[in-house]
């Protein structure tokens, strides 16, 4: 590996983000994968690699002294030299893992720079599991990882296009990775004591500011939406960009500019922050424990505000976007809803969406940008009226927008095979999305179909924009289930099949519908459900299917697919991790079933009388879960129509937990006789039953982790009520 | 059905047990279930049936009043109204299991007469649950199931002939059931106070009686005993007379008589039941807790000893059989022993047979049997040297003989489908064959091959002839092993493939073999060997295979089965319904590999020194059970030699309860990736193996329940020494 220390650490393709950088090449854009010969491919990914790995290092040229390395500008982040070495060894670590090396460069440094940058634990951060090396060692271990990803580039075997599948996903993944840290570590030096910073000649403020234009309300029409990237798309994307969305959005108005320190004055001085009742309780919470007064980049001197950018702080820029967090872009919203009457709010991810489309935007291009942004004017924001954008001002770049959108997956969303927690551990309708990028977002980031989020609180280089709606924004739900057995259940009814045992839910009911022939398909009952695959596969014959189960927690999924929503959950895989899935009734293919079932939470041994008329009753795996199997069989005739079946299949596992050993219905010696549960069922149906046909088992599988299954028989008998 | 309440309580048929009833016709033998035409047949057996029913409720007129069937003649039985009903019940219940009769003659009364011959608990007994029917009712009810089975004999569909598996087997089951309780009933009347019973001319007992001979001792010469009765065998059989038992037996001693009352007083006025040094440990506790002084049937008078009969008390005969439970015997024969300086004790039960197979004697044909047998001659015992046989005298019948030897199952043993618990119950080394039958053992109690066994502490008309020999009989194995987890194991190593997945322990040593072609296949380690299966698949290729585990109960039944010995284990099948299993290495064609394997007890991460020099080490489903699987990975090296290899084989199950969360070896995100159990291996092995091959896997099943399986992927690696 040739050594990389005699490489200036600037290169001449670093363009330095200043208002005379228009003469200067532009920093490279994120780069199509797909087109183009190999060699030009290599080289393309090669400048792309160099300008960002140099882009970052020359970040840390504003730090002012060796303990700005290690000193923490906020408590629950670290300290910057682990940002240093941590996007180096990101490559090493993503390069493993498509096998693109096989190697590590430097097990210690890798163990130390791996993780951290969201929702960091307390223990993650404990000082003492650390020695940090000096600036100069990591600036070797980056040279070296530097020289590895070059050869790479130079000597891997290639096959275009590069795509989600790709080994050299990895080597774009670690681009991007790098320039969001770019990004985040501007963040970071921004909030870092000015002694510790100093000013650097590639990275120049804006110094342009005046009076803010007043804001006025822009009408967006009435407009679909849609996203759609898939895995065989030429730029690359996070996990989360990735599957379809669509949908119409309704007219709104929108504020032309982003909201200005200027207009944001006036919040603070009505006393913003001082009445708590224009905050959501979450933004009350953090506004009681941090006691903030101001935005957080404000600075209150005896002279007048003051604004903190990168490396130094100067008089407040009035016309320049305000800067924010979530709670404070909110609560001045709920402000300006009382003061004007008006239903001001910020806008959702898909109201961005549409100002987007509207403004005839497009991700910046090989020419100098129209917008602040992807470092192609300053190492700041700009006044708010610089950018137009149709006929709004900065729909992308200055500032992220922040919008009422907590993240969530697209259908077909699926995690990424070497990075399975880049947007999982934000599936929680606590990190909302930013959207629009600012003045320092590069590469993916300022693509319209980024989809970048942080927790509520969390400071970017965020302001906002409002709209005015009476649209009601719904939360969509993003919710993974991690529950062992709700996630069991879930994949055991509309996951895979696995050892090429058929879906159960779906046997059973082929089975009943050949037992109903020629009978009437009404209503069916499905009781003890669970998540309720069962119902939605009778519900494609009968016209209305109820079904019931003790767990509410089991109900709530099946309900939430009767929404037409997806079902997402965790799968263990091995120890403690896991897979993440999806299922949806679109792709089952039972969407048009979805209006004709209903779920309840009910005691099979003690339903209520709405319950009954039913052409058909289906008790699957049940009778050994119920406290009284007995109250069960002995009354469930009443909700059955003559001439209707009843279905019971079950593997007959007594179990004493579930059942009191009393209650069993077979399973033991009985007047020294072996009495099974089918010698049960006959003892309590035959009064009101004809058993037809005889007893056969169906199996059935649940998954537990990548390797280790239940298989079960389940014995499958059907009773047709004639009394 | 035909009423038969106006039958003759006594039929013609019956042959009442008397000394002139050889004028009579004989009390029916049991029939060979084959020979004849089919009309020929149901003759035989309607005679059969109907000649049994009789005799068993001429037992009854011994009863001297309705109080007789309600007062319990002993404490831990039921009163006599429940036998009565008992045998007609026991062919409802089989009729019924063997689908010969679909419906219950009376569901109240065979819930009542169902349960309960040996070892009832406290519960089953409690008076509360009973309310008896008179003897009235019950007999109409007798008449009831007789007019039942009569009918089904006449018309029941008939394939000759008749063995294990033909559903006529239930009748034959009911037949010889009955003639069982003909005897313990007849126990029960022996056992009820004299006011209870009453004089009957269809049971005289022997009026003949004298001083008793003096015994000596016949030799019996060296000898094979052989037992061979497979399920196509034309004569009933109990289940525990299947299956095959060959043996010899060395040369022995035995008295020419029973012991009589004569012999035994001696015993009893030596202070046999004072000085407790003459009884084992179970003899003892039951002498200490009954406070017995002499035998249970003898009467001590002021004019002297007297003998309880079934109906009447008598001067003591002193050359009848003496009737004892097997303490008494033992204690005798141990107190013999010191008085003669002999090596006095009872027969085995192949000692019995030596005895029989010498004395010529055949079981009682269609003559009168020269022996007090089958009600023969008398309903009590005779003189010990009225039957002689051969150098003996009462080799089969008079009383029953107690033998050394606890019930076992022969190889090949199997419980029948509608009669599981007849033995298997027993099968617990407290259950003692008694041999050759009494005065009124009939039918299949009269035959050579009957094996019933008793508590030791139980009374029936038995007692017993002793035996001089040097050699020490060993107990052969009966023990089914119950224990879940162990039963689960010994059915996954030798049992059955479940859904056509292969034998486990197999698959890995053909996958391991291949692996090692060319290599030396002298010495192998199987460590966490469990039950065992592995180390005996890899000493059909090693020279010698250790087997280890951390569970002694694991590695007991690899090292039974290294024995020769078979195991037996239950396997659940529903609730509490269990199925009976047995195994050996013969039937696994693996018993040539016996004498190559040894098992240790011993731990996985801290091996004994001896433990090393091995070709080749596998641990399967191993190191996710172990509390240091690190350990292990870190030392394993030294017992293996150099180009040796290393199998592990394991579904990474990992669990807190076996292995402490901080040393699972991978299934974790570890410096913020994922870390398999695989990477983890590689970590620990990879200074001294080289990985050989791609990781695979190879399923495995384990049986819960009949419908209840484990289906389980094990992903297995080959890692050789090279260093």
């Amino acid at each position: 590996m040739p050594s990389r220390q005699n490489l200036p650490l600037h290169s001449p393709a670093v363009s330095p983000a200043m208002p005379s950088s228009a003469t200067m090449p532009l920093f490279a854009r994120t780069p199509h994968l797909g087109e183009g010969s190999e060699a030009g491919f290599r080289n393309r990914i090669r400048d792309y690699f160099t300008s960002t790995f140099d882009r970052y290092e020359s970040l840390f040229e504003c730090l002012a002294n060796e303990a700005a390395y290690y000193v923490k500008p906020i408590a629950l982040r670290h300290p910057l030299i682990f940002y240093y070495g941590h996007t180096a060894t990101f490559f090493v670590n993503k390069l493993l893992l498509t096998r693109m090396i096989t190697a590590r460069v430097n097990q210690r440094f890798e163990s130390m720079f791996a993780v951290g940058v969201d929702e960091m634990s307390w223990d993650d951060l404990n000082d003492a599991h650390y020695e940090w090396p000096t600036p100069a060692e990591v600036k070797g271990y980056r040279d070296e990882v530097r020289a590895l990803v070059l050869d790479l580039i130079e000597h891997a075997p290639l096959e275009l296009p590069v795509t989600w599948s790709n080994p050299w996903w990895a080597i774009v993944m670690g681009i991007e990775h790098e320039r969001i840290h770019l990004e985040t570590s501007s963040v970071l030096i921004r909030q870092h004591k000015l002694e510790y910073v100093k000013h650097s000649s590639h990275w120049l403020p804006c110094t342009q500011s005046g009076t803010a234009p007043v804001n006025t309300l822009v009408k967006v029409a009435e407009g679909d939406v849609l996203l759609d990237k898939n895995k065989t798309d030429c730029w690359y994307g996070w996990d989360n960009e990735y599957g379809v969305h669509e949908t119409c959005v309704s007219a709104f108005n929108t504020s032309r500019f982003l909201v200005s320190n200027q207009e944001f004055l006036d919040f603070v001085n009505a006393g913003g922050y001082l009445n708590h009742h224009n905050w959501e309780d979450e933004g009350k919470a953090w506004l009681t424990f941090t006691g903030a007064r101001h935005p957080t980049f404000w600075v209150k001197k005896t002279r007048g505000w003051y604004l903190r950018l990168m490396t130094e702080e100067v008089a407040m820029p009035w016309d320049w976007p305000v800067e924010v967090n979530y709670h404070e872009a909110k609560a001045f919203c709920n402000w300006k809803k009382s003061e004007t009457g008006l239903p001001v709010r910020l806008p959702t991810e898909d109201e961005w969406y549409r100002i987007y489309d509207e403004s005839g935007l497009q991700a910046p291009q090989q020419t100098l940008a129209n917008a602040n942004i992807h470092l192609d004017h300053f190492a700041s924001s700009c006044p708010v009226n610089r950018f137009a954008h149709g006929d709004f001002y900065d729909v992308a770049g200055n500032v992220w927008q922040w919008t009422e959108t907590p993240v969530y997956p697209f259908d077909g969303f699926d995690v990424h095979p070497i990075y399975d927690d880049f947007t999982t551990p934000t599936f929680d309708e606590r990190h909302n999305l930013i959207k629009g990028g600012s003045w320092i977002s590069c590469g993916n980031e300022a693509q319209r179909s980024a989809r970048y989020a942080f927790r509520r609180h969390f400071f970017q280089h965020a302001g906002f924009r409002y709209v005015v709606s009476e649209e009601v924004q719904s939360v969509p739900a993003s919710h993974y289930e991690t529950d062992k057995l709700l996630s069991e259940y879930a994949e055991f009814h509309y996951g895979d099949e696995c050892f090429g045992v058929a879906n159960f839910s779906k046997a059973l009911v082929d089975l009943a519908l050949t037992a109903l022939a020629n009978k009437p398909l009404q209503r069916a009952l499905d009781i003890g459900c669970a998540t309720g695959r069962a119902s939605f596969e009778l519900a494609k014959a009968f016209d209305h299917v109820t079904g019931i189960d003790f767990s509410a927690r089991f109900i709530q999924l099946g309900a939430q697919l009767a929404r037409g929503e997806t079902l997402r959950y965790t799968l263990a895989e091995e120890g403690e991790l896991v897979s993440y899935k999806s299922r949806s009734l679109q792709e089952l293919a039972l969407i048009d079933t979805a209006q004709k079932v209903e779920f309840f939470q009910g005691d099979a041994c003690n339903l209520k009388e709405q319950f009954s008329g039913y052409d058909f009753i289906l008790a699957a795996n049940l009778i050994d879960r119920l406290y009284s199997p007995e109250k069960f069989l002995q009354q469930i005739h009443q909700r059955l129509n003559l001439g209707g079946i009843l279905m019971i299949a079950s593997p007959y596992t007594w179990l004493a937990e579930h059942t009191p050993r009393e209650a069993w219905l077979g399973g033991f010696k009985k007047d020294g006789e072996s009495f099974t549960t089918l010698d049960g069922l006959h003892h309590y149906l035959d009064a009101h039953y004809k058993r037809i046909a005889e007893p056969r088992e169906v199996p059935f599988v649940i998954r537990e982790t990548r390797r280790k299954f239940q298989h079960t028989l389940s014995e499958v008998t059907l009773w047709e009520r004639i009394a």
